[in-house]
Formats: structure tokens, sequence, C-alpha cells
């Protein structure tokens, strides 16, 4: 496969995976994730999860009642043969900064691991706050 | 190298990481990042950072005031061949949950991705709202 393509696919993953979270569609969710390397996991103002079954299971809880997620700016990576996906996350007038890192595996891309942390709103004089963290 | 080796020597990386942070040491943190693949720097509540270039200047800039961080929980996962290490982040009493990916280049470890995200305190009605987001 050329980068060319791999970018194309990890793409393709990427939009899968947030098909999966608006669904609401766990099975496909859980088929997303890799199976043969360890998986992480770090929600929103959550610490990280690690494991393939902890990591579903706070899926099945989410999309048990689905966020209403989509995403936008996405921007693939190829590195080492791994894909580094990052990307925004909307829901409702929220925004987030989420990274998405995929591993081939089975002839498909896997995750394994996604970040999200929410960003403050443009319209407060709050919107710069997180550099003041680091 | 051993898989406990490499553990052992990304588990350092870390702590270099931390330790440039800590004593607002650009020089460090600048030869701490990968120079042969792309590079990403989620900083809490910012978008992403793409490229060698913008990401050492945030950390430029952040480290002429150091935001006198220290990190615990470490975890490290080698995921071929690159080293996926979660920890916490501790800034006076508000705690971050950061992902930090290394590539080995160069004979040592080098960031290829960093994300950290606030955690709510722990003592107030907001500490789950994090997962509400998804």
């Amino acid at each position: 496969m050329s980068e060319a393509e791999e970018i194309e696919t990890a793409q393709a993953a990427n939009t899968a995976f947030y098909h999966a979270v608006a669904e609401g569609d766990y099975p496909a969710m859980a088929q997303l994730w890799a199976t043969t390397v360890p998986v992480v996991c770090v929600h929103p103002g959550a610490p990280a999860l690690h494991g393939l079954r902890e990591v579903t299971q706070s899926w099945r809880v989410i999309l048990a009642d689905p966020p209403g997620l989509t995403h936008s700016s996405s921007r693939v990576a190829i590195v080492r043969g791994l894909a580094f996906v990052t990307c925004l996350e909307h829901i409702g007038n929220r925004t987030l900064a989420a990274s998405n890192i995929f591993v081939w595996e089975d002839r498909d891309w896997r995750l394994v691991l996604h970040q999200a942390g929410e960003l403050p709103p443009l319209d407060t004089e709050t919107s710069t706050a997180g550099n003041r963290l680091h």
C-alpha cells in the first residue's frame, strides 16, 4: 500500500470511528479497536483507560446514549507504519481536540489510542486558559 | 534491546520530558522531539499543533514561565516499536491526564505526540463531567 493509500484508508477508519459514535453502534466500535497490542483511551476529563475490555466497556456505556458527535479538520500522518490522526470533535456548541492512533491489524486500521480534550468556548476570556496549564 | 529495556528507557525519556518542563529547560525539551517523523502536540484546552517548529515554539513560550509541573502513575506499552506512555500531570491542585508517544530515533526515544487534558476537581459534582461529553 502506498503512503497515499495508507492516509486515505486511515481517514476512512477515523470516519468509521465517528460514525460508530454518532450511530451509537457498539459492535462497530468494539470492532475498531486493536486486539493484538495494548490499547488506551482517554475520554475528556477522565484518566486513561487501559486494555481492550476496559476501553470497549466505556464505549458500551457511552454509546447507549450517543452524544451526537461530529468531527472535522482531520489530518493524518503515517509514523513508522502507524496512522496518527488528529481532528476536532463537535458536540452541540462544544469543540474537542482529539488524537486517534491506528495500527494496521488483520487487514484494517485499528485503534490503539484515542484521547479527546475539550476546548474552551471561543467567545469567553477563558479561551486561552488551557495554555496557562502548560 | 529487550522489551524490558525498551520500557525502562521509555520511562526515563518520559521523566526527562517532565524534568525539562519543571526546569524550564527549553534546549532539553527541543532535543526530546523527533526530527525524522511528523510530530503533534495537543496542549490542554488547545487544538493540535503540527510540526517540529510549531511544537517547539509553543514549548519555548511555556518554558519561559515554567508551570511547576510534576508527574505520576506513568505506564508504558511498546506498540510496534513505539513507546506509548500515559501518566498524570500535577500543577498545584490540578491534575491532567497525558499521553506521550515516543519513537526510537538516533539512539534515543523522541516524542512524536504529546496530549494532556485536565481532569475536573475530585471534590465537586463536576468530577464526572467529562464522561458526559463522550
